[in-house]
């Protein structure tokens, strides 16, 4: 039965699972902080709905508890790191800290990661350079789900591209887009209503448009940004590739349909040229351009004209990217994180295994 | 009337053009180089029909034919260059060796120009980066054409991103996208031709979705990557602000509705935050992650699975970014460049203006 937890509850809860699968406490923290900010912001498919997964992802000894995170190779301004394995929502905030690291010394800094998994959302890490006054971007590749324009075979993921720019008085610019045009999550919530697909959000095995959500799970595909060649798919194909290529091509691990499934019941694909999946992360300092006061005020001189822009009828408003996220975030905080049903079965699920108390679930006045 | 051209001819005649305004002998032959890559490319409204533009830009005095491009501030990996009104087509590739520079001393270089002009298309810049066995990032903001999702103003350009990674045997991958579902020039086309947009194209100036052409003109907007909130405009409309943001807040160049219109007798905007329009640049070096030739024999089984990837019905083969390009090129080098009325009329109009002789127009047995 769906039901609603305060944050602190949930991460009291994600962290003693964390403990228990061999997590260092630290990294139980900051995985946890990192899953639960997927749940904050509403993005509820990367959240802690797939806490079970990781866990069953370790029990498959797919993933280490307690990784190696180490730099393979640097310079000045890039490294390669090897997450060993490890939790991509322990190994993407090391490596982007790495990255800070760097900008802090020479402008910017630029990372790519061989060897995790899964980092949870790509916002959370582009955030982290905010507090530095840095530009944030974080990106990775995934398991094939998406067929490059023209083609009928899964060969990329929903491959994510964050991008955090800090303001003045504004809260910051918070750009956080999978390269299809829609989330795979926007998906499932249409498979489990039995919902109808928009056109363009993908086609069935044969390739062509279709508009029944279960199509993906029957061979066919999500489509890139853009939908079809005429409304430009090739160019969310070509982003989808980019992020690809920065985040494995680049690093060492796998890309394109080599990447390693997240649900652990899927066989490992065969031939496999590198190693995990691959992240890609960038910080560059503002005040490695100009002035950072000068460079806020200009933010949000930006901000708040695009925000005053004039609208089309029946909208209220031009959103600035990361403002429904914010939004979210202030609710979840308040009132608590809804979870669905089998949500809270996988939670149950997982207090079982590990003899972990459940959350207790609150209502609006236990908050 | 229309006509074909030999390159030769074009390069020649463009040269001409550029020493007629003042521009100096390496900074003709420079900016001819990069005009001339876009009709090459198939990019046919960035290329030479643009030159009467550059020129009308330069007699309204907002283009310098002799700027002091120069740093204003740098670190190890980051530049902020003024492009001191300078033709777009100059600034750029100087911009983009100061990346490569900073690349090859410290693994990546990443520069933002403010002060400048349209710089042609932005995968020339890019393309730069792959001799050096880098990967070449190039952007830019333009004129305000683009309304964000909801809106109904005119907020940004079409704001191009280019990215070129270098390969080993198979040809480069070279993805240079418009952040819009389609380029202006394909939506020119369609007027001259009084032809349909697809839905997703544009709007009219009530922020209706409509398919007339000549909407642009008559107070309506290019739309977005996505086209529309359902499949996915607010991430065309993020990427876009990415860009003017990189391009014009980090380097004090004008953003979104304020950056100078191309054509010289549309006024200049009032109430301009910065200085011309800008750009953004990156490289990185290859081997500043993995050794090159590593990543190049991954990039040859990247590409070489995609473009064997099974097609859809009623198509031949997966494209690989770059390759309708490429394969545009070496036609036009072979057969020469097709020229429509109007843009010959332009080139007689240069002609005359600085009594430069008309390029010889070519059938294919002479070229």
């Amino acid at each position: 039965m769906s039901a609603t937890f305060s944050y602190d509850a949930l991460v009291a809860f994600s962290r003693s699972v964390f403990t228990a699968i061999g997590c260092p406490e630290e990294d139980a923290v900051l995985a946890t902080e990192v899953l639960l900010s997927a749940d904050l912001r509403g993005i509820d498919s990367h959240g802690i709905a797939r806490l079970s997964g990781y866990v069953r992802l370790w029990d498959a000894q797919r993933v280490k508890a307690a990784p190696d995170v180490r730099i393979l190779h640097e310079t000045p301004s890039t490294a390669t790191v090897d997450g060993d394995s490890g939790l991509g929502l322990v190994v993407a905030p090391k490596a982007m800290q790495i990255a800070i690291d760097k900008a802090k010394q020479c402008g910017s800094g630029w990372v790519s990661v061989q060897h995790s998994n899964h980092f949870g959302i790509a916002g959370y890490h582009a955030l982290m350079a905010l507090e530095h006054d840095m530009i944030g971007i974080a990106m990775t590749n995934a398991s094939p789900l998406v067929a490059p324009t023209f083609s009928i075979e899964r060969l990329l993921g929903t491959n994510p591209i964050a991008v955090a720019v800090p303001a003045g008085a504004e809260p910051p610019f918070v750009a956080d887009l999978a390269t299809t045009t829609a989330a795979n999550g926007k998906l499932e919530i249409l498979q489990r209503k039995n919902g109808v697909a928009p056109l363009g959000w993908i086609q069935d095995k044969e390739g062509r448009p279709v508009t029944d959500p279960h199509s993906l799970k029957a061979g066919g595909a999500l489509l890139p940004l853009g939908g079809d060649r005429e409304h430009g798919s090739h160019k969310g194909y070509a982003l989808g590739a980019v992020v690809d290529i920065l985040s494995a091509v680049l690093s060492g691990a796998n890309y394109g349909p080599w990447v390693p499934p997240f649900p652990a019941y899927v066989p490992m694909p065969t031939g496999m040229p590198g190693k995990g999946i691959g992240h890609f992360f960038g910080a560059m300092r503002v005040d490695a351009f100009r002035p950072a006061d000068e460079f806020k005020q200009h933010m949000d001189q930006w901000i708040r004209r695009f925000r005053s822009a004039k609208t089309a009828e029946g909208y209220d408003k031009v959103l600035i990217p990361g403002d429904p996220e914010r939004e979210m975030e202030a609710v979840r905080r308040a009132d608590g994180i809804p979870l669905l049903g089998p949500v809270v079965d996988d939670l149950r699920f997982l207090s079982e295994k590990f003899s972990i108390p459940m959350p207790p679930a609150a209502d609006r006045s236990q908050i």
